[in-house]
Parts: C-alpha cells; structure tokens; sequence
C-alpha cells in the first residue's frame, strides 16, 4: 500500500471538478478570515480599507486541512460514513471554520454566520477578533472536540473517540510538528488498545508539510524509507500521498482514502464475523503537500509556499505595501470565488455536491458534541460497598481497595460506556478487583503464560500502558464523546499530565461559558494514590502532592479537590464525581490500609457537608474550643486524630474542636467557589480568633491561599508537606514535615496562651517521643507496633 | 547488524570466566541488599534473623543490569573508552551499587561501606532502609547523572551528556516500561541532533524483559519484524541480543558490543578525518532478556523469572514460609559467593579482572559528577548590551530581544560549553540573535532552500525540536555533566516540564545536601517568554501563569524566580543565573516590545535588591503613604505605573508609593528562604498597615501564599491572571482579570479611607475609561493608540 496503485479511475471529472471546487472555496475562507473585514466575495477591487487592521491567523497548514476535509466529505457520502475530524495541527480553526461554514453547520449553531455574503463578511470579521474566534479548534468550533491549542494529543483524544463506537470512524490530522512531540510520538502505540469489533477505527492522516514555526520538521527530513519504517514499525500501514498540483492530488487522495476505508471495513468486517480478533495492520495516510499550499509562491525572492514562512500570515505588509496587497488579491481571485459563490454569496452547487447530509457532516456529527450521546452511569449504591465499621478509627481498610468493587460493578453495568484508565498501576492502586468485570484491553501478543494472572484480552475494558498522556489523552476524547470514566495514577507522576489537565479544565470552562449548545460531558474524574505519605519507601522523587495546587489555578466553575479520610468517605465521593457532569474532580486518595473513621451514613453525611466537627474526637461539647485541630486527607488524619488523643490524654481539661476537610474548596470564600462556605458557617467552624492547627495533605501554603480573606486566618497554623523526604519510615517522613503526632500536639500547645507554662512538661515529652521514633525507625527500619497499629482510644472517651 | 554475525571468537575461556564472575558476584550484591541485614556470605546457612524486617526493593531489572554494566566494563578496558552509564529502568539502583561497590568507587566516596565483608554487610543494610540508600540511582550513587524514579527521560539526558563530549560514549539502558512514555518515545529522534564530528555518542540499550509492574510490555509483545522496523525508521541500526543461557549470552553481547562501538568509532573517525559530516546510522542494542533473569524460576505453581512477578521482591514471605527461605538461599547460593569473595569479604582477582582502572570506572568518571570538570561561564559585560534609556518608561523594547545578543555572544565565548535550547522557538521568543553566533543544529536532511534563513547547520549549537521534553532532558545532561545553557520556551506550555522539573529540583537539592561530594553544577535557566499578558491573540489555551507555583513548592534551597520588569534588568537577571550553579532560575520577560523603566545602573541595582522603592513613580517622598502600589512582572509593572499616573494626575494630594519586585522571593519570610526579607525591611518598603495593590503577573494567590506571615498580609490586594481569557486585546485582557491601569486605581481608591468621598468622582470616571477601551477592542480589533503607546508622563512629575 506505500505504493498507492495507478487506479486512478475512482474519480469522475464531475467529482474533481466538485471536489476541486470546495477546496478552492475553503480556501478562499480561509483567506478572507486571516485579511478582510469588508468586500468579503472582491467584488470590488481589494483596497486597504477592505483589510483588518490587525492581521492575525496561520495560513501554513490551512489548505492542506482544507483538502482533507474536503476528500473526506466526498468518502463519508460515498460510503455513508459516520466520521469526525481532529485537527491535530496548531492554529487548525481557519480550515475547519470555513468548511463547517460551508456545509452549513457553522449556521446551525451561530445563525449570524449565515451562509450567505453577510454572514461570510461576519465570519472574516469575528475570526482572530477580540471576544469572537479563535484560530484554534475550541469549543465553540462545530465539530471539534480537540482544540489543538497545546500539541500532541491529537491521536489519544482520537484513539478515546474510538473506542465503544464500533461504527465511528476517527480521522485525526497529525501536524508534522506535533508529531515531534513526546505524547504524540507514544500515542502511535494506541493501535495495540484498539479492537477491530468493539471500537471504531482511527485514521491518522499525517500532514507532512515539511515546516513548524521557524524550521522544517525531523520527519519531512528523514528519508522515505526511514520514514516508512517507523510507521511500519509503530504497526501501521502507511500510504504515501504527495505532490503539489490539484488534479493529480485529488485523484491520488481519492485513491488512498478509498483503499484505508476499504482495509479499515475490512479488518472490522473479518474481525466482527469471525469472532477472531487479533491486532490488524491499521492504515493511514502521510500527505506531503507544500506549507502555505495554493498561497502565494514567494516574495521579495524568499519562498513563501513551501517554506515556514508560510507558517502564520503570508504577506504581512498588505497595509502599506501595495505591491503586497495585489499579491494577496491576485491569490485570493486564483481561487475565482466568482464561480465558487453566486451574487449573494451562497455557495454554488458545484461546491456543496460532495457535502453529505445532516448529521452526517463532520461538523454536525453528534460524536463531536459528545454530551447528546451521553447516558447517565449506571451506579449501583455506593452504600452497598461500605466497609465493616468497629466503632471511629478502630479497624484498617485500604481505601482504594474498598472502591474496587464499587468500580467493577459499575464496569459490569455499564458495559459499554465505562473505562478505568492507569499507567500500569491499577493493581498497585489496589483496584484490581475492576478486572473481575474486564480484563485488560490488549491486542499486542500474548504469550501461554499471561493466562496466569495477566488479565490480558482483547476485549477487556481497563486501559494501561506505561503513558500518562496516553492515559489522560484517551480518557479526555472517551469523556468528550459521551462516556465515563476514571484514570487514577501516582500521585507524584500526575504532574506529568500538569499541562493537560490544565487544557480540558480550560475547555470545559469554554464550553459551559460560551458554547452553551453544547451538552455536558462526564466530570473528568483523577484519582491520585500512592500518596506522598506512603512514599516513604520509594523515597524523594515519588513524593510530590503538587497537583492541587495546579488544579487550584483553574476556573472555580470547573474545578473540585476532594480529600476523603477513609474507606467510606472515598466510596462516597466517587458516586458523587462519577455522577457529575463538566468537572476536573480530583480524588486524593491512598492505597494502603488506613484507619476507618465513620460509619457509611456518618460519611455520606460529612462528604455532603464536605467539612464538619467529629464530636466523637472532640472536646469542646459545642463550646468554644481552645483550640482547634483540623485536617484534609487521610493518612494525615490519622496523625491529627493522634495528636487529638494526645493532648485529651494528658491535658484533659483542653477544649479541642477535631475538624475534617473533605471538599478542599468549601476553605475558600464563597464568592471565590461555588463550593465554599459563607463567611458566619466558616466562622462557625474554625472559630473567629481560636488558634486553628491544620494537618494538610499537600505543601500547606495551598491552604493559606485559600483561606487569606478568612476572619481567623491569621490563626491558621497549617502543617504539610515541606518537601522533606527520603527513604524514611512512614512516621519519620511526618516528623520531617512537620505533621506527625508530636509536632501537630506541640504546635496545639504552643498557640494557645494558657499552655505555655501548664503545656511545658507535655511538650517536653513529645518531643523526647519524637526523637524516639526517629531512633526506632534508624535502628529497625520500621516504626514501632504501636504506631504502626495505633487507634483511636475510644473506650477513653 | 540485526542478526550478529558468529563470530564467537572475541572471547577467551578466561573473558568468559571473569564476566561471569563478576555478573554473578553482582547479581549476588542485588539479592543481598534487598534480604540480607546480616550474614552477607552466607557462612552461615540462612535464617530468619539475617533478613530484614521489612523487604524493599526490585530484583527485576537489576540482573540485566549487572549483565550490561559487566560487559560494558570489559569494552572499556579492550579500548580504553570514556564511558559512563544511564540506568533507565525504574528502581535501578542496586545494580548499580552492587557495580559501583564491586569496582571500588563506590567505597572511594563512602569509606564506611569498605570493599570487604563488614563493608558489604554495611551495604545491605543501609540499601532502602531509613535515612539512606533509595532504589533509584540517586544523586548520592557514584556515577549517576540520572535517578530514574519517574521515567522517560533517559535517552534525552544520555544525549545531553554527549553533546559538546567528543570522547564520550554514554550507555543509556532504556527500560521496555519506560519505552512507552511519551518523552522516551520522542527521545530516538535525537540521533538528528548529534554531530559526529564534535559531540559523543549514545549507545542506547534496550532492556526487553518483557514486563513492567504489572503488564507485558508493548515493544516485547510486537513483532521481530515491527521492533526492527521502528528503530530503524528512527534512525538507528538495532543489533539484538537474545536469550538466556549465560555463556551464550556472553559471547553474543561481547560481539554486539565490539560490532557497536566499532560503528561508532568509525562514524566519529571518518566525520572527523573528512570534515564531511552527515547523520551516520549509529547503532543501538536491543537485550532481551528474562525479567529476573537467574532468580528464583517460580514459586507455587506461578512463574516469577521471565514474569511481572519478580518485579520487586520475588520471594516475599521468606520471613513466615521455610520453603522460601531455602529457595532464597538456594537462589543466593546458585552465585557461588564463596567463589567470588574470599574468607574476608573481598571481591577475588577473577571478579576484578575486567574492572577498569581509576576514572575509567564508570562510576568514577568525572562526566557523572560534572561540577568536577565545570569551567566558570566567560560572560561578557551585560552592561554593554543596555538598551538607550530615554528616561524613565520613555521607550520601548523587547525584553528577550535585547537579551538575544548577550546570549550570542555567550555562545561566542564559550563555543564548547554553552549551548541554547528552545522548541521551535528561539526565534518566535526574540533570540534569533544568538543565530549569528551558531546557526540550529541539524544532521536530519537538508535542502537547498534552507540557505535562505533556515540557520541549519550540523556544527550549530541552538538546540531545536518541538518537544519541550527532549530540550528540557537534553539541557539538564547538559548541565549535570558539568556545561552551561539556557531553555526558553512559551510560558503556558512550560507546565509540559512541570515533572521534569520537579524531579531536577528534588537532584539538585539532594545534592546540595546529602551528596557533597558532588561538585555544584550550573543552574538550571529557565526563561519563559511569550507570557500570558500578550497571548491575547493566541487566546486561552496560551494563557497560564502557573509554572511558578510548581516551582514554589521546590526546595527554598534551589528555586529561584525572577521577574524583571524590563530589558536591562533582564539583563542584570540573566547575568547573575547564569553564573549560579545548583538553582532552579526561572525567569519570566516577555518578547514584545515593552517599556524600559531603568537605566543600566539603577537596572543592576534594583536587580541586586530584588525589590524596591520607584522614586520618580511615589508621591510619598520618603514620607509615610497613603497606598503602595506594588508590581511584578513585566507588563504588568506598565499596568501599574499608568494607574499611579492616573491617581497623581487626579489626586495630587494622594501619597503614593510605587514598588516593584523582581525576585519574588523576597516577598518569603527569611526564614522560608534565604532570598527573604527580614521582617524590618519588608515592614519598611510595605509599610506595616497601609493598603497595598499589588499587580501580579501571575495567578494572583502565590502572592498571598508568599506573605501570609507578613504584618501588613491583611492590607494586601492582589490582582492577577485570574484565568479570564479569549481573543482579546492586551488591555481587554488586563480588564477581564482586574490587572488594568484603571481597575488598580480603583483598587486604590477603594482601599483608601479617605478617598471613600473625594474619590469617588474619579472611580466614576476610571469605569467609563474601562467601558470605553473594552468597546473600543471590539470595535476595532485593537487598543487606542494612546494606551498601546503609552508612556509614562515623566515632565508632569
């Protein structure tokens, strides 16, 4: 197939010359986007005042995008196809404005981008304007659900659109560029997760354009055989596309996408009716075209088309250079928009022939609105799954490990809608039991000896692979289209998908903002384990509990931290994120057994609340505290509640108050998130001058910023971590940080003023205990039994 | 290449012997260290009391890593070579301790672990136990540059180390788990950037054992054909190593590694001899191997050598099971330790015979401890490349513009040791002027067009590729191995790093403090440019500011941030990173022509203060004020100075104070960081009680997070990116998050008391201002010419 035979006869002259003709009017758009305000269809000759004042937009991959898409319409009305397109290079709107402005589903959705002369001067106006369009795929592009803002993701998100749509067909433009880039480069492995009967089928179109901002592009510049080696090799079958002039290219691409939708039908038919499912060889296309493609071919003796510097506006002087301004209008007419547009401005039928119909259009394509697709999660009773409770911090479950099942059963009853996502760690993160209800998806080889305990099949529905962003890209594009899902990893390493959560928060922002007639999509739901506070064996470089505070700079409509203590309280949450709809929800988590705190009503009660008072560790019996001990997260809780039980030991006639923070963002005003309390509740909580000790989960600065316009901040003593570690026992790496036992005790008595003298002897033996325990751990490697079993003293109470 | 040709006569019966004794004595040391806390020679038969209490570590990978650092050994030897060693794998390290213990340069660091019985003994002990050795190869391990504890970025950091290391041969061992990331997957794609003549080589050795944690690994499970054809497409000539017989296995890798370093030196030799220079196929090995390759073979039925179940510890329960204790012993005892070591623990003649000598040890070689080679930077004056100063805010110029020709120069001066790293875009960021000293480097394909302007040389020395991964990797082996260079890249895609930095932070730090032996490196420089401010037209997916709360959370003792507000202090700031060793420097200047606030000197002066009083820009005259109107950043501090010159204009009486910040951690307590003001002299330039407005450039919480602990924190208001943003102009963009010269005054008026009637009038006036520009952006497209030229009115003063 890398040579594509001379079959040149699927194409009528009908079908070029109608085919040519949308090219050329999108192209025409495209044009007009980047330059004019006025005299969108030249009717008059082009002058200066026709022209924006500032000249904004990329040219560079546009025709070449355009003449995808246009081949495409002409594959998805042959075939009846049900297709959508991602735009994997950067700046990729102007091709995708113009085409859905052309087939009509621009106007469905902004009816004053009407497909007529005034509502193609409107779109020139609005495009790269301040307040109106951006020159990305966001979310208020028809059609797009991969903004291309950041690159290398364009082959997950297609990859996730796949997978559960047996009849979609994905065509994911990979900019030569992007293709540089690391998340990309991996995301070629995806077709080892794809299955032939059950999933859809990617189509990446790699757009060779040989040239990124400023150089040409490492694989433009690496020979053809090499070039077909590394596809081959990555498991595709590439078919090469190339050349420069229309009608060769129109029949050549014709050629090549009639060939990938045959093998692509192909490997699904044979698949889906012989049961047999093995990995198929996958095509794809690689189209060399020139950058800047039908452009202007040079200026100034530098080469325009064919060069970088296509890459943003082609001729940029346009202002006060008249030579320029008729180089622009002699490239604008070489398209005759005369013959492409009647007198209105309507697109003349030739250009509207291969368009298909309805839905059917990629830019009304309901998989690319994925939130009409969308059925709400079957859950059975989160209730169901709680933990046995011997009474408040009597007994040890593994958090993570308790909503295991909770998750195999919604795998069960959602057979079709619902993934669990993890860089090779859903086993380490103790949900294994998710492979009760599927194995995991794999379609590499296998070997006899997987059948014992590798859980490997082609049609299991838990997804890893050694890759973040492969993770986190097939979840968003999954997400995007309709589904659910959850992708749970390392806390340390979910800084490695920093950049793309960043990007789908920013998205859904948009979205719920400014492109209403989209529909919501799931929450995308990150469940991060092996917390910082059970690195103490990995040591220094698995502990880093920073993702919140990345997470904490985007927009408040979207997102939400959630810190549950234990077992039941995390099965809680999870019903409540995995029901939501245009979040980031956040699940801080751990895997190890934990102390259970509450009872299944006590925690759905406290989650609801996401804040509250544990009377049971408290002493203040609704009075006003000395002092109150408060804490986010759940390994940290358990050295709170040990500092609690401390201090009502030895000091017995202290009022401590023991808060617990589940929902971070209930600390913040309420005016700054939709979740936080009102100032006279937070008052309430916190007290308004009462000394507030506060054991954080992550770096404790993240909790002064949220709680700076607090009437009692200035009492907020937070302890986390400090970024102190090592290979360490789990006690010896608090006491580092400053949030164990002793030191949260310690810090109680040194804030509240009647200690200082009666405290002194106390303080004195926490601290001989705390170097205690240092000992111990430097001397066996463990922490004493008593730590390591501790509970709360109840019968004491 | 791919099928070794058999000549199995490299080796002697007595090579053969001596590898096999030292792999075995290794493979020995592994076991030892993750079991034994007593009886290391096993003259005992094992019992319970000689193990550790708690088992920690990952067999794993480490036989195939003995195995290659064995034979690397005796390459090294039969030709001398300059060598050092990457391990990729995660958890690598007790192969490289057992090695690094074997040859002695382990003990040359750390006497107390002698190369005798008491020593090893020590060794095992102190292996993952508290406060001591972790399981990555971490900054305290002879011989590494390259923890591995998150994974991906081994190939990048080998390929940093060569660059500029003519006699350099880096051996980077690339994990089959750690293939699958995004940033490894890219990193192949360095060999296009590696310049025979000048840099060194990378002898990649792909560890396919098959398994990560949990899972078979993607490139174990394709086939032979495909993984061939994938490295070959990525430029490399593969040379496979297959099996588990030991002698076999011996002969084989001794053949593949005379075949590769042969190669290597004949590329290095004809490059160099001709002076013609193209991209050789340089050759690379692909071991497979059994995970756990000679432990325990199964255990209960279920397989453990060649499976994911010797991952980490493959007899787990030796504490409790008799049997497994006697398979641990029988496993221990397979290495024959009383033919390896004599009676006294020390390694016998036939284990040492392949050991190099002194720095040839590959954990001796000084490359691996690079502060031992680093030469101080020769850096010509900053002061002479001062923009004209016009007066105060008076003109305008691009920050990094102006910074382009000190970096040239730089390079200039340094043409072996500094090199520039950006992704695509040095030119985009303003520093094209550092193509005049060296054009890009680039040995993929060239073409006759890219004379005009391309800059593409294969002896240039700015580093291009569009993956912030590669670069960020490429720049930190650069340094470690005791260089100099400077990463820029667009702020809002920093966040790719974010990981990456973290884990440089979390080196440098324990460098710094538990590694002394380490000699200090150069900072890692960091300058982000295309900043939030001016991405108004790339819009929302190009606006975040965060990357500076990722660095906040790092280590006082290395992070370090900078905001200049113009381009001689850019200057000044550059200057004094570039000089520093063991920071993270990070930078942020914009590239779009700014004003210039200082002259030269009072830019150096303001810049060794770090923050300080404006005096042509306050009212107070060293008088007590009314408000300070405080700034950091860039643009921002434009921002703020027109709103001090609308408050002048219109409240003349109002006493003003006008502070700038360009090392933000002054703003910290001197106790969190040694940058920190004390409380005296932050008290005296914030006042202790009066309203501070303070412009942030970035999200504006980090200020709040820095000053908590400050007298005056409560008078603070900060106003800052907000994570409000579309296609804007500037100014709309600045109105949309309250950083505006009108909303600062208003936030002025506000927090005045006195101001609450006599102000009142203006803020009417200041809103319409607002109103106006924000409709004048959507009329136009652009900002009034009076606010897009504004200057600050300095003859009013």
């Amino acid at each position: 197939m890398s040579t594509t035979p001379m079959n040149n006869n699927i194409l009528t002259q009908a079908d070029i010359n109608y085919l040519d003709a949308l090219w050329r009017a999108s192209n025409y758009l495209c044009a007009g986007m980047i330059y004019l305000k006025d005299n969108p269809l030249l009717k008059a000759p082009l002058a200066p005042g026709h022209l924006k004042a500032r000249l904004l937009g990329h040219w560079g991959s546009s025709p070449g995008q355009t003449f995808i898409w246009t081949h495409l319409n002409r594959i998805i009305k042959a075939h009846d196809l049900n297709m959508i397109y991602l735009s994997g290079p950067g700046h990729g709107a102007p091709a995708v404005l113009a085409q859905t402005w052309l087939e009509g589903s621009y106007t469905d959705v902004y009816p004053d981008k009407s497909r007529d002369a005034s509502g193609m001067a409107a779109l020139f106006r609005a495009f790269s304007f301040p307040g109106q369009l951006g020159s990305h795929c966001t979310p208020e592009v028809p059609g797009s659900i991969h903004e291309g803002g950041e690159l290398g993701y364009c082959l997950s998100h297609a990859f996730g659109a796949a997978f559960d749509n047996p009849d979609l067909i994905v065509a994911a433009v990979v900019g030569d560029g992007e293709a540089e880039t690391g998340p990309l480069a991996t995301a070629w492995h995806s077709n080892k997760f794809l299955n032939p009967v059950r999933d859809g089928a990617v189509l990446p179109i790699l757009h060779l354009n040989g040239y990124k901002i400023a150089n040409p592009t490492v694989l433009a510049r690496i020979s053809q055989e090499e070039l077909e080696q590394l596809f081959r090799g990555y498991g595709w079958e590439p078919c090469f596309v190339e050349g420069d002039a229309p009608t060769t290219m129109h029949r050549e691409m014709a050629q090549a996408l009639e060939q990938c939708i045959t093998r692509i039908r192909q490997a699904q038919t044979q698949a889906r009716a012989s049961g047999v499912v093995h990995r198929p060889r996958w095509p794809m296309i690689v189209l060399r075209t020139p950058k800047g493609w039908t452009g202007p071919k040079n200026w100034d003796g530098h080469a325009i088309e064919g060069s970088w510097r296509s890459h943003q506006v082609p001729l940029a002087d346009v202002h006060n250079n008249p030579g320029q301004l008729a180089a622009l209008e002699d490239w604008m007419r070489s398209y005759a928009p005369e013959a492409l547009f009647d007198n209105d401005g309507h697109p003349v039928p030739d250009v509207l022939a291969l368009i298909p119909e309805g839905d059917r259009r990629m830019g009304a394509n309901l998989h690319a609105n994925g939130g009409r697709l969308r059925k709400p999660l079957k859950l059975p009773g989160f209730q169901d799954y709680a933990v046995p409770f011997k009474g408040h911090a009597q007994s040890r479950v593994s958090p993570t490990g308790a909503l295991g099942p909770f998750l195999r059963d919604i795998m069960v009853a959602n057979p079709d809608n619902f993934r669990l996502f993890s860089p090779d760690e859903n086993a380490s993160n103790r949900l294994q039991a998710a492979y009760e209800a599927s194995p995991k998806t794999w379609l590499a080889d296998t070997l006899p000896q997987d059948a014992d305990g590798g859980f490997l099949a082609p049609d299991g529905r838990v997804m890893e692979m050694l890759s973040e962003h492969t993770l986190e890209g097939w979840l968003e594009g999954y997400l995007l289209t309709g589904r659910h899902g959850l992708f749970n990893t390392y806390e340390s390493f979910v800084h490695i998908v920093d950049s793309m959560v960043n990007q789908h928060a920013k998205w859904l922002d948009k979205s719920r903002q400014e492109a209403r007639w989209r529909a919501p999509v799931s929450s995308l739901n990150i469940l991060v384990s092996s917390l910082v506070w059970r690195q103490d064996h990995n040591g220094f470089t698995h502990q880093d509990p920073g993702f919140l505070d990345v997470v904490c700079n985007k927009s408040a409509e979207v997102a939400r931290i959630y810190l549950p203590p234990d077992a039941n309280c995390l099965l809680s949450v999870a019903d409540h994120c995995l029901r939501s709809t245009d979040y980031v929800n956040v699940i801080v988590a751990d895997k190890q057994p934990h102390l259970v705190y509450l009872d299944m009503p006590e925690a759905a009660a406290h989650c609801a609340k996401g804040a509250g008072i544990w009377p049971w560790a408290s002493t203040d019996a609704d009075d006003e505290p000395d002092v109150v001990m408060a804490c986010a997260g759940d390994i940290i809780t358990q050295e709170a509640l040990a500092a609690a039980a401390l201090l009502r030991q030895h000091l017995p006639d202290l009022k401590l108050r023991f808060v617990n923070v589940v929902d971070l963002f209930r600390l913040q005003s309420a005016s700054a998130h939709p979740h936080g309390l009102n100032d006279p509740d937070f008052d309430a909580l916190f007290t308004r001058d009462k000394p507030v000790i506060f054991a954080f989960h992550g770096y404790p600065w993240l909790i002064h910023r949220l709680v700076y316009r607090r009437t009692n901040h200035a009492g907020f003593h937070v302890r986390g971590y400090r970024e102190k570690g090592n290979i360490n026992t789990p006690l010896e790496l608090a006491i580092q940080n400053g949030i164990d036992r002793y030191s949260l005790a310690i810090d109680a008595i040194d804030h509240v003023p009647r200690l200082q003298n009666t405290g002194a002897h106390f303080k004195e033996y926490l601290k001989e205990q705390r170097i205690a325990a240092v000992a111990h751990a430097h001397e066996y490697g463990t922490d004493t039994t008593d730590i390591a079993n501790w509970t709360w003293p109840e019968a004491a109470h």
